[in-house]
């Protein structure tokens, strides 16, 4: 997708340092080891895939941040240590270890995080190897090369700031994110790091992370798949002007959920062979949870996915899928559905205004928001999705050769 | 695919007569329109589909069901009669008593089925015109040719039939099915039309249907999808040699079952861009319902599908399906996978013995196994599908067009 908008000129976080170097976990000569290193009064927040078949690191980094205050991250790609047994836990309290070395701290203090290939053994020897170079590699303002260093299957890097004041004091607020497939994260994406120089307390942390996290990466879906590695993690470092506390949480809160959005989306639209970007809003059903429902039956479908990827505003495809969706007793006789602001359905049969030939040239547009009305409540949700193309097939039948 | 098996000289079914023609309903010179004469003794059992905008044949379906034995049952391709509104029902309507004056019983004695586009109103005029051919083509021996015109974007007709003897007596068992895409049923597959020529209760009968249904055409998926007009119907003419009743269902059973299963694999290997057949066995699971979770988490995983597409052995993505089918407590270090009988993950990592170079050959075969162990108790259920291809993405996006 050519629209996706990237800021440069990314933030540096005060109390934060970031080091990348080459050390050739799957390939030659591509940045694949990230280590973020993390001031001793920082609060630190984390969110986990659900998935069962968690990985290694996600297993390593919940029980490390039950235990102590993290000092750093370590972030490999090119294997994803996951399906690895025992073994992987072991390999991952290994590289954790010895960033703990490096750093001369705890290591409980050190999250690890991997994502690439499932199931092959972490190159544990590579790793630890690469420890040296990233440690002298430390610097403020490596955020952009971390993006693009953790980068597997994605197209582009993707990263976001934000500077704004609160109390007269400037807060200063950055993330970056991997992700392009089996994306359809439940409780995070693949990987996001997102960091503050807010001072702020670790419980007011964890609740700005689950709801932020909510409104953006459990809104999207690319091909419904769950990964195992999924992980996001907020940093306060407490280094910048400003306290966050309940009295003046609102606006930092808004961008924050504003640049997980922004994150969230970033990832959709760089989705294994995308070719259009899809806004999927239910409104007026019972509740939120049936509006999800609805929106990723939609956002899921792959004749909907693919007729998109054709202009084709095949909207009965669009019926089926609310159908399917399971909502108890809905009426489908009086359900309406826009597409790009046209009327597609009225009361659950095609508009009598409908016009084939508008619909389709207004689905020749990248951006496509599709609207569903479902006239039995006032609760709403969106979930953003994007195409199914070719290029998807190609993607995920050549991926690993 | 290729290893579809038809057999061919299905068994007519005394009591049960079929006419066929060329009506113009979507697109010329191609039967579209078949007609099926019941008896007036025989019991008649349906399933539908439980989708929210279920068309509207559908709900004219299990409102004569309720109200009335069926003595007809009035079949439409090129148009599915769905989000049409209560138009839609008018015209089902109207089509169940043009076909009541002709065969001179109640309408409510008429079942109309309906599969094609959604959308769009039916076309009426070309139906009730085509009603006096198909009666007179009436006949015994139509079998194949109502298979045929009954397809869509199917590429193969699909049909099976049965002949055994029960206490000495001789029972015929016939079935065609219909469907390609748009295929995760729920309660039934697009359209599948079975007769016996046994005698069997009604009650008996619905029991038959309900619970093969739920061993075949509620086993499958092509694209996750539910179809707006599902419906299976078995039909016992009891114009046979036997009567079939708790004494001696058994057999008959396990016969129904088998055809059913027939036929719903038939819909999977001419699954849209099909060029693998898939099984999905899942084994010691706690109950029944966790199995087909986790074998529809396999089943529809688009990363999965475009794997096997490619005969790329990356069961990495298996374990990850497994993991987000959200199977309470799941241990992973104890789940075994065998892909064609070669094990490939035990205890939830890759197998010591695993060759990448083995597994891939085995994937070549146009028939793929997938063995799941969970370790966790004694229950097991099988999921049939395909895989994704390019020619999947092609189908749907130039469907229509």
């Amino acid at each position: 997708m050519s629209n996706l908008s990237l800021r440069a000129n990314l933030s540096p976080i005060k109390g934060i340092r970031i080091g990348i170097t080459q050390a050739g976990i799957r390939y030659p000569n591509r940045d694949d080891l990230v280590l973020i290193e993390i001031n001793p009064t920082a609060t630190v927040a984390g969110v986990f895939t659900q998935n069962s078949f968690c990985a290694a690191p996600v297993q390593v980094c919940r029980k490390h941040l039950s235990q102590n205050t993290p000092r750093a991250l370590i972030i490999n790609t090119g294997n994803a240590n996951a399906a690895t047994g025992e073994a992987g836990v072991i390999d991952a309290l290994a590289c954790s270890a010895g960033v703990a070395e490096l750093l001369q701290i705890e290591a409980t203090q050190v999250l690890p995080f991997s994502t690439g290939v499932i199931g092959e053994p972490l190159p544990l020897k590579a790793l630890i190897k690469g420890l040296a170079p990233v440690f002298s590699d430390l610097d403020e303002n490596n955020w952009e090369r971390a993006a693009a260093a953790i980068m597997t299957t994605d197209t582009r890097p993707k990263y976001a700031t934000r500077t704004f004041e609160i109390n007269g004091g400037q807060v200063n607020l950055t993330g970056i994110a991997k992700g392009s497939g089996m994306i359809q994260p439940n409780m995070a994406t693949m990987l996001g790091f997102i960091a503050t120089d807010a001072l702020i307390e670790p419980a007011l942390l964890d609740e700005f992370l689950k709801s932020a996290n909510q409104l953006s990466f459990n809104c999207i879906t690319v091909d419904s798949d769950t990964s195992t590695n999924d992980s996001v993690i907020l940093i306060a470092t407490g280094c910048g002007e400003v306290q966050i506390d309940k009295s003046n949480q609102e606006l930092f809160f808004s961008q924050l959920s504003e640049l997980m959005i922004e994150l969230a989306q970033a990832i959709v639209k760089d989705g294994e062979g995308a070719t259009k970007f899809i806004s999927v809003n239910i409104h007026e059903g019972k509740d939120i949870d049936e509006c999800r429902l609805a929106g990723f039956a939609i956002a899921n479908s792959p004749l909907i996915k693919t007729a998109l990827f054709a202009s084709d505003p095949n909207w009965g495809r669009i019926v089926m899928a609310i159908g399917k969706a399971g909502l108890s007793k809905l009426n489908q006789n009086i359900v309406n559905i826009d597409i790009n602001n046209i009327r597609i359905v009225t009361n659950g049969c095609r508009d009598q205004n409908y016009n084939e030939e508008l619909a389709a040239n207004a689905l020749q547009d990248p951006n496509i928001v599709i609207d569903v009305f479902l006239a039995r409540g006032s609760a709403q949700a969106t979930i953003w999705t994007c195409d199914f193309s070719y290029e998807y097939v190609k993607i995920n039948a050549d991926y690993r050769s």
